[in-house]
């Protein structure tokens, strides 16, 4: 801990484990939220930190809102621009619902995230039209086009017609928040994790609702608004979910019936058991 | 000012102008950021508040980080949903940039803002696709269409292929902090700015960068970051801008040759000013 004061941190991650300092750093900003309201923890010097909807939990088990969010390598092209040189930089936001799963917005603030254009490459399927820009800046189907030589595209997609600039400004945000404030990088200089010293910035919000109102109110509220909102019309065959939702049912599945796994990842599982002496998957 | 404490505050806007209640509560969080790193400052019971953005760079002017975003009408639908019932809910987030126009990044959560629609329908031209939906849930580009029976789209879009669920969870966290952890209530409830008791929420944040690192390099780094992008190669003919960059540039043309205003706007203008009985604009 390199700084601190009644609500604040700050985290020296040492070139570790993201996901070690991270659970460091929230724990720190609940136990903050839980004493002083507000829990505002910044980690520099750290690594991929793994889900960041993972930390916006930690605080909703506590009864608290959570917020993280995090630098990563540079994937996606500003608005106008062809090079890769802002990061998918994700953003959680999770809170406390009353009787039902809790709220979790988790985005990466491009169109997709990058594992979506692995999957499709693993899978040898074209991409949508709009996640992604080819060398020249023209939207492409071929993830490949978008991974090795052109750049992912902002939230908003191409362009400004339809937003693009918002997803770009939202990323410079995180990069803002989780890179320069945290006196990380921002995501220019982010490494690829395979490389030491990626310098990743890590931000983590607790919000302790009873500096504002009774949790029990925040959380009926919460419930009422998400009813509203289900309530409310749905095109033909369409069903309104809220964030969290979805996820929460994935989970409930899998705790019944286990997570699927595609052969190739089992079998670099598998090596990496092997390497390290325990047990293999079956 | 119903409650305080060091860094945070909760003020009823006693159904007043938007506009005085959060000039007052940005004061409050600027002057709270100044004393104690951070300043969050909830108000409820409140009318628009104008331009979220303004907010932001009254903390910019102060060299601190600003955050501002507000609860609206329903005017978009949620994904899967053809119905408005949730806000265009704007976000701002500013900060202070080396030698440079600050960053300004602020958006409505939706794809465009209402007024954008507004534009569209007085020039009588028809709205990009994508923008909004009619009363089925379907894409058009007839403006009337949308305000009148249909619904505007969320950031990201129809559906989940370009992340409309994004924009649609970035909505519901901004009713989350300024709708309900402020107890004003969230957009459903949201009343027309002409009826009284609209009860809109805002919610203002000021972060004193010096918490985790000199403000000059704090600076330098936004400063930085923002060249190294407008350096990244550009499609075609384009240019790279970064947020806050046009509106800056818009600022200076109009302080030196005016504003430039539409004869219906200036009538309405002028009915007004000899209603309450001050001189004309020409």
């Amino acid at each position: 801990v390199e700084r601190e004061g009644s609500v604040h941190a700050l985290i020296d991650g040492d070139e570790g484990l993201g996901q070690v300092v991270s659970h460091k750093a929230m724990k720190m900003a609940i136990e903050k939220a839980k004493k002083n309201y507000f829990g505002i923890v910044g980690v520099r010097n750290s690594n991929h930190f793994g889900i960041a909807g993972h930390y916006s939990l930690m605080a909703v088990d506590e009864d608290l809102i959570g917020i993280a969010m995090t630098t990563t390598r540079p994937l996606v092209a500003p608005t106008w621009g062809i090079e890769k040189i802002i990061g998918t930089n994700p953003i959680a936001i999770g809170a406390p619902v009353e009787n039902m799963p809790p709220f979790l917005l988790d985005m990466a603030t491009s169109v997709v995230s990058t594992g979506k254009f692995e999957m499709h490459r693993r899978k040898n399927k074209p991409i949508p039209e709009g996640w992604g820009i080819d060398k020249d800046g023209n939207v492409t189907t071929n993830a490949d086009d978008v991974l090795i030589e052109g750049a992912e595209l902002p939230l908003g997609g191409i362009g400004e017609i339809l937003g693009g600039h918002k997803g770009y400004g939202l990323s410079m945000a995180v990069d803002m928040l989780s890179g320069i404030l945290t006196n990380a990088t921002w995501s220019k200089w982010v490494k690829n994790t395979d490389e030491k010293n990626s310098n990743l910035g890590h931000f983590f919000i607790a919000i302790n609702v009873e500096a504002f109102l009774p949790l029990d109110e925040f959380k009926r509220k919460m419930k009422e608004m998400i009813r509203d909102i289900k309530r409310s019309k749905a095109a033909e065959g369409k069903k309104i979910w809220y964030p969290g939702e979805k996820g929460e049912l994935t989970m409930e599945t899998r705790l019944k019936i286990g997570i699927p796994v595609y052969n190739k990842v089992l079998e670099e599982i598998n090596r990496i058991a092997e390497d390290v002496g325990v047990e293999r998957l079956k």
